[in-house]
């Protein structure tokens, strides 16, 4: 790492952790300070062709001892391919992105997880492989009415996934894909200059309760960072200005018997005696 | 946002949510690819004046409803000003940065929260005020061990936690104040000119197992990103370029009876008609 760009850019990185005494370069005002008008708190529906999402979570099978769910999450990147149901999915969805209520007019949505000024500047999108009752394609959440709307079905979906998830084909095997973006402009209306690093911070909420939420039924999954953001952001039609894809995490069934195959993915650990 | 300047840091911001697709400009390998020695997985302690933690929590009330514990979370900046345990210190600490094993001979630490790679780049430190059977002033977490190590005393340490909150004094009445640094070269090593925004979404990891964990036995906090880190680095000994604290969240006892005063955090939402 001698080369002066690899030293810049690390350099950048660094810089990141010093975000807020980062002073601007002049007189800087937010357009939340500004008074320029609020983005809305979630994107519209693309295709409104929605399907309702059970709210009723009493027949889930839930891990109720607080401790163990968190003793016991993991990384799960193999899956049994079983279908998941409308009610598992739902539960994931609401306790990563459900609104619980708005605050003022339509100042802020208080969500299940926190987010810095309740901006949540987050969508969530799905690759449904094999969730009973829908039909396997592209989603969106809405979460101002809890429903997820059918974008559309797509040929060759395994391969979309491994392929946007920078070819991590176990993958392919999730009984569902979430894919997050960031609507900048959501964030960006309150902390400007300041708000990437945040979001960034926010973003680590969400898919911590999706660990815990989904160990606590049952299921596995493992966040991917090592996102294709430009082909997923064209697999679900969003402009890779405003809004892009940056973080995913596949979540599918798990059983016991495939720890060794699990165990594979760290083999290189023994091989080269770390 | 007309400037120049203002329009430079927004798209760099922005960037960063394209990491893992933005190609070094040369060739490029990390130094795991490298070979080179890995770093050591956690600090060695600062002054070896430990104290151990319970890691007995039966005697704990933890809310065992999980989506309860999911549902109730929110912030809380009003608190009570009494002493918690230290059992319910261990607790906190063990939910958000306990090292459950030790993966190959020390290639990785698997701990209560994910992390990219298992790096796991962060150090926890604490101003503790109020913890029964500890000396209120700076700590240390040792996750190696299970420990806290005591750093020193600190005259106005309540004036402390305001200043290197960016003057958010509601952080004063805490029990305790977690204040998170980065070891930056425990996730470069392996992820280098790509690991900081990744490592900003794993600290999202923390704080929101923290606020989980809080909830889960009666405990309130707020997450602060708007932390001055140079003045919490020189206030906890660090050099603030190989590691430097970015992100801190008080944790206090909490009551129903202050949800008046937490409301009037957001009286500004009435008050301009947001």
């Amino acid at each position: 790492m001698s080369e002066k760009w690899v030293e810049d850019r690390i350099r950048a990185g660094r810089g990141l952790f010093s975000n807020f005494t980062r002073e601007p370069e002049g007189e800087y005002h937010t357009d939340q300070e500004l008074k320029k008008p609020q983005p809305p708190l979630a994107k519209a529906p693309m295709t409104g062709d929605t399907r309702d999402l059970p709210h009723d979570f009493s027949g889930l099978q839930i891990d109720n001892d607080f401790l163990h769910v968190i003793n016991s999450r993991k990384s799960h990147r193999v899956y049994t391919d079983e279908p998941i149901t409308m009610t598992q999915l739902s539960y994931l969805l609401w306790c990563t992105q459900g609104v619980k209520s708005v605050r003022g007019k339509s100042y802020a949505t208080l969500r299940t997880v926190p987010g810095g000024g309740a901006r949540h500047p987050f969508e969530c999108y799905m690759a449904i492989r094999r969730v009973e009752g829908l039909e396997p394609g592209l989603y969106h959440y809405l979460p101002m009415t809890h429903q997820v709307e059918f974008l559309g079905a797509l040929d060759r979906l395994e391969e979309m996934i491994g392929r946007t998830l920078s070819g991590q084909r176990w993958a392919e095997k999730a009984s569902v894909v979430f894919y997050y973006s960031c609507v900048f402009y959501r964030a960006e209306w309150r902390y400007g200059i300041w708000a990437h690093p945040t979001v960034l911070i926010d973003s680590g909420h969400i898919t911590e309760n999706l660990y815990l939420a989904a160990t606590s039924i049952g299921l596995g999954g493992c966040a991917v960072a090592a996102v294709d953001g430009h082909d997923a952001d064209r697999v679900f039609g969003l402009d890779g200005q405003e809004e892009t894809i940056f973080y995913a995490m596949p979540v599918g069934t798990v059983a016991p018997e495939n720890q060794e195959a699990e165990d594979a993915f760290y083999a290189f650990v023994k091989e080269q005696g770390l």
